[in-house]
């Protein structure tokens, strides 16, 4: 590197020598992570004493343009104020690491559905694809003056950190709930959570590590699926019949698979709205303790049934710790109060606690004390009452308009309870050709390859959730859907001929 | 088996063995899992029919008192209503799966700090443990009528599902609050969160498997350490001067360990109080950026600056998607409120998305448009300068009770910033040993082993929160902690003689 100096002037030569350094690295000439030379060889280029380069470099290192690395020289910095990252960076813009972390991402399925409704352009879209129940049924205002009123009462505390497993009084509300559905569960074994999806979330964690075998219903909850792959379990899946899980294939596939976990939706299941006969429910439970495996009970609508027995439910059964139960408020009441719970007995409760400390401390204060005193002053039970009626009324318009405006080939179970109808399309119709059709007509539903292990089982199975719309919707609704069918159907004649 | 068979009856044969078999498993006296006789062995012994048995059987599995297991007989079921779970349950009574998913618990070590000084039954204790700032200086009553304001306005939409990168005006907000701390990110590059807890958690997720190296500062954050290990990763620490973390060591432990992510606190660090230099932290990045490390920057409190000049972050200083950017309003505002939120550019944004999505969905709603309606008229800034002012004068109050009522032998550097004092206590004094001599003077501190990843340096050390209590519960907690100091010293000097 050859540096014009001036040994005439007043200014010092390790002056001069940092000035036209800097002068290259603000302007550019000396881009970010050029290796400035040896102090040694520049001293001999110019002529100078080692100590004077020595002292330049230390002059540009202390204002932040260059620095020293561990016996591998000096280099220049990036210039400050830095560019800003660009939106518009390809892929191969990202470091190395980025690259490789994307592979691993999963869409969720119900968002794909949604996009393509919107995308379709239908002035009134109707979606029977949704996975929660109808959030208009819930009284916001009431709702409202309860946290108004906990605010006024608790103060502070509404909004500090509370108990790590959850607001004592809701605990007891909860297990008082629970009693009335038969299940008894100490408050000390109640574990608050932001919704049941971070129950699970948090007991695939605490049991599984990657690789471990899952035993789930095949098909299943799809967010079950998309978070087991995510964490890298294997999923083995265990065939349905109008009773639920067949649990007499569950002993073999236990041998074979040693799985780590079963996880199972025992009452109206998602998406098949079936629910586990109660002999099997006790084999299930004989079979999970004989070969040392734990059960994810995910009851996410277990209290709303419109006809029938309430059936006892597996942790009831479980006399032994070997049954984690899940539950939430989300379906029932309200989704963004994102409030679930977990019951679970023995080592595995404070192994939950403390993972859910470790994965965001705890579940907000004020709603958890709002749903308290919601819950407690009897009007949970109320708003149940009141949802099960509506929700009957909208199943029965379902199967209603079922028998009037979708063609006889349509197979599928009436549900006693629950959200979902699930339903087999005729002649072997794809759900996946037929969707873009339905959305065309305005109307969505989850096909029903979204639930099954594989992935591309069950394509002539589709999902359509009755609780989410009003009876003249779901009326409207299913006249599109079978419109959508017919049109498929005359599209397929066609392409024969 | 002998049953005694009446062969004179109208009772059918068949009936009469279901009702003796039945008998013997209502009175226990056929246990739960007890096999009973293979059809054919118990049809020659009682000289009937195979068929007889087999529909003996039959019933009983129909009323669910029994079940065939696939090739190896039939079992008795255990009866109902069964047994609840006892409290009392030993440990050898649980599953053997219990059994060792418990060793992996990690106790919160600031728990156990609360508990002591409880348990130490001082009637009027004071913490100077505690990780968060003063949420008693938080206007409760402004942020309900902000709570009823949304509430009124958005009705219903305020508590379902939102966005699931978070409500997008508050994301604007966050945007803006950055900008004025010279951080530029667009609202899409920003994920809401609950916590900052839940942000490293995620990123933790996202970037790491088990067994994979994280460098972080030593000493760093107790809980971000906790999750680490929780987690199977290993950890390497960087030593820490009075200009943050020693980046000169860097290198040398970046080719050493091949580590999958820097995890750092730049601004008044958690527990030493310190920030990185300027010429630190360019010197970070270009390293990081050179080994393709990602990143993991911890801005908890990097706003709450008592004096000097703000410092560029390290996401403002990254030109190509190196560094991800997690920061919160627990601190600064409310812990219970459980609102952080991540910035991060390139693909990993989507799986950090991605995962959110599958730990929990979504976080509240409503906290979120609270927050963002709280946040955007401008009361945020106004809190912040006012905790601001606060906040210093308690770190002036602890330093001039330090002065005063603590031995001269004290080491630490006055922190500009923040909310800890990281103290060094004379004479190699034991922090674990002092503890309950000072929390039965009423007062607690965290002790600095909890902040090494080895879990046993800096045994000397102490982390004071200033910025919890009032002046005045400063002046009196630094002088118990002399006293307690003062005694530990007199019990050392007499165990000497």
């Amino acid at each position: 590197m050859r540096i014009p100096l001036d040994r005439q002037s007043e200014i010092p030569l390790y002056k001069q020598i940092e000035a036209y350094l800097r002068q290259g690295i603000i302007s550019g000439g000396l881009p970010a992570d050029t290796r400035l030379p040896a102090c040694r060889q520049l001293a001999h280029d110019l002529g100078v004493n080692r100590t004077t380069i020595e002292n330049a470099y230390s002059e540009l290192e202390a204002d932040g343009l260059v620095f020293s690395r561990m016996g591998s020289g000096t280099y220049v910095l990036p210039a400050n104020p830095l560019p800003t990252i660009s939106k518009n960076n390809s892929d191969a813009d990202w470091p190395l690491w980025q690259q490789s972390v994307r592979d691993r991402n999963i869409v969720s399925k119900s968002d794909r559905v949604d996009e393509m409704l919107k995308t379709a352009g239908h002035p009134r879209p109707i979606s029977f694809a949704s996975g929660t129940s109808d959030s208009r049924q819930f009284p916001v205002n009431e709702f409202r003056k309860v946290i108004q009123t906990v605010m006024r009462r608790d103060q502070i505390a509404s909004l500090e950190y509370g108990e790590q497993n959850g607001y004592a009084p809701l605990r007891e509300g909860i297990a008082h709930i629970l009693a009335s559905q038969g299940l008894q569960a100490h408050p000390e074994n109640i574990l608050i959570t932001a919704g049941s999806q971070q129950a699970i979330f948090l007991a695939s964690q605490v049991l599984l590590k990657p690789n471990d075998i899952v035993l789930v219903e095949d098909p299943t909850y799809s967010a079950a699926i998309d978070l087991f792959r995510t964490l890298g379990f294997q999923l083995v899946g265990i065939p349905m019949d109008g009773q639920g899980m067949q649990v007499d294939k569950l002993e073999k596939l236990l041998q074979q698979h040693h799985p780590k976990l079963i996880y199972t939706i025992p009452n109206f299941h998602n998406p098949t709205g079936t629910c586990l006969s109660n002999i099997r429910r006790r084999q299930l439970i004989v079979l999970a303790n004989r070969y040392n495996v734990p059960i994810l009970e995910d009851d996410f609508v277990g209290d709303l049934r419109y006809e029938g027995h309430s059936q006892s439910s597996l942790k009831s059964l479980d006399t032994g710790g070997q049954v984690i139960y899940v539950s939430t408020f989300s379906k029932m009441l309200m989704p963004g109060l994102r409030v679930g719970f977990i019951v679970a007995n023995g080592p595995v409760y404070d192994s939950l606690l403390n993972f859910k400390r470790l994965s965001d401390l705890a579940t907000s204060t004020l709603i958890q004390r709002a749903l308290d005193a919601y819950v407690t002053i009897g009007r949970y039970q109320a708003y149940l009452h009141r949802s099960g009626q509506a929700f009957r009324k909208r199943r029965d318009a379902m199967l209603d308009a079922i028998s009037r405006h979708l063609p006889s080939g349509v197979l599928f179970d009436a549900p006693k309870g629950g959200l979902f109808i699930w339903m087999r399309l005729p002649d072997s119709m794809s759900a996946d050709e037929l969707l873009p059709l339905a959305c065309k007509e305005g109307i969505s539903f989850a096909p029903g390859n979204f639930f099954f292990t594989d992935g591309v089982s069950g394509t002539d199975w589709i999902r359509l959730n009755f609780a989410a719309q009003p009876v003249e919707d779901i009326e409207e609704g299913i006249k599109r859907l079978g419109t959508a069918i017919r049109r498929m159907k005359t599209h397929r004649q066609t392409l024969k001929k």
